[in-house]
């Protein structure tokens, strides 16, 4: 059984069958006013639900309240807000998490215990329900309100990050959608900072769990901004069944199409986030094949789209390939300098631990190109990988030397 | 046995007894004409010596060489030059640094195993010999030689790193001086870039290395810039024994005392390299106190100096506190987010988890200071430790993004 997977144009994360969002400007930022930043998405009927949360010591309120919630799998609708993380906010900010689910509980009528909360923003500031609870009631949804989520959840983010791929298998087929919203404080070590994935297929509960998790490690734990991680990092997979046939499981005929469609979705919005990384004006992407393992070749990769000199360089368009060397080397990975190959676009500029005398033309004119694509091969082994990062600009400092004041 | 340490007016690396060094400019960096950029710092007599280097998998050819010659735990002279790393630059770069040694070994009239190399500057790039060559014999060997060691060894750096400490213990006594560079690349999983301590002081070569390890762990390893590591990263410990007595072993009746002391030389010289990063406006101080393990405090204290979004926010004098217990949040050590107090130099701006309401204008006084302490308690256990890093500034990626071209 062949299966089509295609991008949905103007796809979102309400594409799939039976998904409804909507979004207000609650006015939770002050310094944001106008600024959409409280939505509401849910499925018109129960879902199957699976979660991957930060793993920082210190988790939000709303990460707390969600994981507990997901315990059975199940899930119903996800509230989500900009401008306050509700982080490090003690026991009133888990209070708060969940008043704020109970009011969208009430409003779509379904148990509180299926909401699930996710916030994004400053650390450390109590959430400002007295404008959060006039406002839930204003939401309206819609089949289209994905689109004003992923407006919603942006705080430093320039674009909305919003994409759905259709399957079609035979006369079958189901839909994936994705929001995701992240800028600073992204980091490999982690989920990215808030996702929320969506799907009509009918997926198997434990399935669902493996196959994000899965999916979540070839995307979202492969992209760093900045080398920081959030206590609000929050990644959902919400499936609702409507488009109908036999559950998805792992020995399913259908997994494998799932999990490759899904896959698309989270890379895709993956690379939308390392693409609008704070003050970014570049995509970096780093394939390392021939490492000796997969795990040493994710090691590699994330270590050069980490380095904050590959990053400065390569604003700078500087062709300082030592400094791409030099962030393999101390990885952990294991290398050997008079083996590695690298590649910039189709020029290889090192062969075999050796500086090739490329055309400079050729070079500068791709270091001055919008995505970055950079290919190392250790020649060691079978494992390969591939991160995605951003040049690091002085707008990033700017931007995070006055978040607050 | 009490013993006295104090500074030594005007100390460096040539403060101890019989230590000898000289500079000159072999215009190693075309763009840094006339710089200071080679220098040689020698023993009137053998030397019992110990090395702690990058734990990179891509290791400087001088670093090669210089862990081999170091096996046998002595040295004479040590040879060192910026401008250029003499890193991933294959068997030629081992034959270079040796090339080096052996012209400097010739000079001073010692066996070429008994010079040590080391270097920095750009990575991937060959040394020109052409230029070196003729340059060592230029050099001068005098007394007070350290200073313009001091100044050679620098690359972005914007200030020489040099100091000595004397130590009295009844009518005994010995020095011990130190020269260190590093501006960008420093990261707490290292040594510092390049650091050079002497002491006259008479020691046994097993606590030589027992005791430079602890030294710079409580130092060197506690420094970050920006997260990145170098290939070159070299700390050298020479002692030639002129100052008399017994040698100096684990159980000596002197070898608290000569602990304490290099501690404070290490400390020092860390200290002005955090202070020194590439863009560096403010040194950042951290001292988390109250952790499960002492190795519990080392991870978030260094989580702490290494977080972009704290060391932006400082740079931003933004008192964004949440980032801080985020750090330590995501650093791995145990917290509990009701049992953490936070200081700002003397004013408690986070108790129990807590916000305090603290006077705002004497916390804006302290944070645009030219140096900003933070006291973390965690208030678990008995662990303790301090970490030292600088704000991150735009010049920063200024500096950082036209390296090479």
């Amino acid at each position: 059984m062949k299966a089509v997977i295609e991008a949905v144009p103007g796809g979102t994360v309400t594409s799939p069958e039976g998904f409804f969002a909507g979004a207000v400007s609650a006015g939770i930022n002050a310094r944001a006013a106008g600024k959409l930043d409280l939505a509401v998405l849910f499925s018109e009927t129960p879902c199957v639900a699976a979660g991957l949360f930060t793993t920082s010591k210190l988790k939000s309120a709303p990460v707390q309240l969600t994981k507990q919630r997901l315990d059975p799998g199940k899930a119903g609708a996800v509230v989500v807000n900009s401008g306050c993380a509700n982080a490090f906010t003690g026991e009133h900010g888990l209070v708060d998490a969940a008043e704020v689910a109970s009011l969208v509980a009430e409003g779509i009528g379904i148990d509180p215990e299926d909401v699930l909360v996710a916030s994004t923003g400053v650390i450390g500031v109590p959430l400002p329900m007295k404008r959060i609870r006039p406002a839930v009631e204003m939401i309206i949804m819609s089949r289209d309100g994905g689109h004003d989520l992923a407006r919603a959840m942006m705080t430093t983010d320039t674009l909305p990050k919003e994409t759905a791929v259709s399957v079609k298998i035979g006369n079958n087929g189901f839909t994936i959608g994705g929001a995701a919203k992240g800028s600073g404080m992204i980091h490999p070590d982690m989920a990215t900072l808030l996702c929320f994935l969506t799907t009509d297929a009918p997926v198997e509960r434990h399935f669902l769990r493996e196959v994000l998790k899965r999916a979540v490690d070839l995307s979202f734990n492969m992209i760093s901004v900045d080398g920081d991680t959030s206590p609000s990092d929050t990644a959902l997979l919400l499936a609702n069944g409507l488009a109908g046939g036999e559950p998805i499981s792992a020995d399913s005929p259908r997994a494998e199409a799932f999990e490759r469609a899904l896959e698309q979705v989270c890379v895709y919005l993956a690379k939308l986030i390392a693409a609008d990384g704070e003050g970014a004006t570049r995509l970096i992407e780093v394939k390392v094949s021939g490492a000796a393992t997969i795990l040493e070749a994710r090691k590699a990769a994330r270590a050069v789209v980490s380095s904050a000199l590959v990053k400065a360089a390569i604003h700078g368009a500087d062709p300082n390939w030592g400094r791409v060397v030099a962030a393999v080397g101390r990885s952990g990975a294991d290398m050997d300098e008079y083996k590695i190959d690298l590649y910039l676009g189709d020029i290889q500029v090192i062969k075999e631990g050796r500086h090739l005398k490329s055309g400079k033309r050729a070079v500068n004119k791709l270091l001055k190109g919008k995505e970055i694509n950079l290919r190392v091969n250790l020649n060691l082994g079978e494992g390969s990988a591939t991160a995605w990062g951003c040049d690091l600009s002085p707008e990033y400092v700017a931007i995070n030397s006055e978040y607050m004041t």
